[in-house]
């Protein structure tokens, strides 16, 4: 028996270490195609703490994996391997024949979140890849008691996920009635 | 040769009549997977005649066919039978946990573009498929003194198309050389 536990491990850390989203140390790699899968939504300036309005707001425009997609369309749940992006840039106005408004130019910052409940006890981890010209390759999850993960875990609308703010997926979480119960009882008038 | 240019007619009839993007009156229907296209970039209020806020700016979401993004990458230039779709969304603040900034909601108005020079003696035309809850199944293209033509005409930085707002595909223009020349001569400063 003894053996075979230690085959099993050895069978099962091979098999984490091949996992071609994470490195064999743990690092998730910064997905380089996301602008390539499926858009979500985009905001601008969002603020979760404070309600002053910033004067050089920042557009956060939020991609997700194809195949993670197509599940949540059919089930209204994200499988195992979900990769979310969420990618910050810096809005102007006045550009070109812009006189009004803001339109997206350079990347401030990209994040991603991965769903693995195999690698992650919650489930859901954030990764943060740093900022501008100087973004990370790789790197490890922030900590389950980070920012990200406290306000996903105990506001998101669907799992840990902020459908909420993806008008095309919270018509589907509502037909499918996969709305977390806490966010259907504290917005009963979201649309 | 009256019966082969006839027949030549006929063909060609055909052959238009066959095209899925347009019916046999020359008919543009409203694409109905377009969140699945790539995503080229959204704008908040975006006014290119007025400089006056909106104190209820709309976002706007540009999306373009995968098969002519795919051509622009290697060549900055976009095939026949490019379609872009621009989706109008109502912004809102302060819902669910947001606090300040502005997140999107529901669709106000869908338009497209096509690039078809057999069809178009410019090479592009342009759609609007009205507002709201009242989308319109297909529609004819808006005349050639349009607002839309005449704009982009004189404006849009790669062909017909507004590249200077779309931040991942300036950078391939500028590396493909194919700005429009006056656009690169009025604009020495765009990055």
């Amino acid at each position: 028996m003894t053996r075979f536990a230690f085959l099993l491990l050895f069978s099962l850390s091979a098999l984490l270490a091949q996992d071609p989203l994470f490195s064999a140390a743990g690092e998730f790699s910064r997905p380089q195609n996301y602008r390539e899968w499926i858009y979500l939504t985009s905001g601008i300036g969002m603020n979760y703490g404070s309600d002053t309005e910033s004067a050089q707001p920042a557009f956060d425009n939020v991609f997700v994996k194809p195949e993670a997609y197509r599940v949540f369309v059919n089930t209204g749940q994200w499988p195992e391997k979900t990769v979310f992006v969420l990618e910050v840039r810096r809005s102007e106005s006045h550009g070109s024949i812009n006189r009004a408004g803001r339109f997206q130019t350079d990347v401030l910052a990209v994040e991603a979140t991965v769903k693995d409940s195999a690698r992650y006890p919650e489930g859901w981890a954030y990764f943060a890849f740093g900022s501008g010209d100087a973004l990370l390759e790789k790197t490890k999850s922030l900590p389950q008691k980070s920012a990200c993960n406290q306000c996903h875990r105990a506001n998101a609308a669907v799992e840990n996920t902020f459908v909420q703010f993806y008008p095309t997926l919270l018509e589907i979480a509502k037909a499918k009635g996969t709305l977390n119960p806490r966010f259907s009882q504290s917005a009963p008038s979201a649309k």
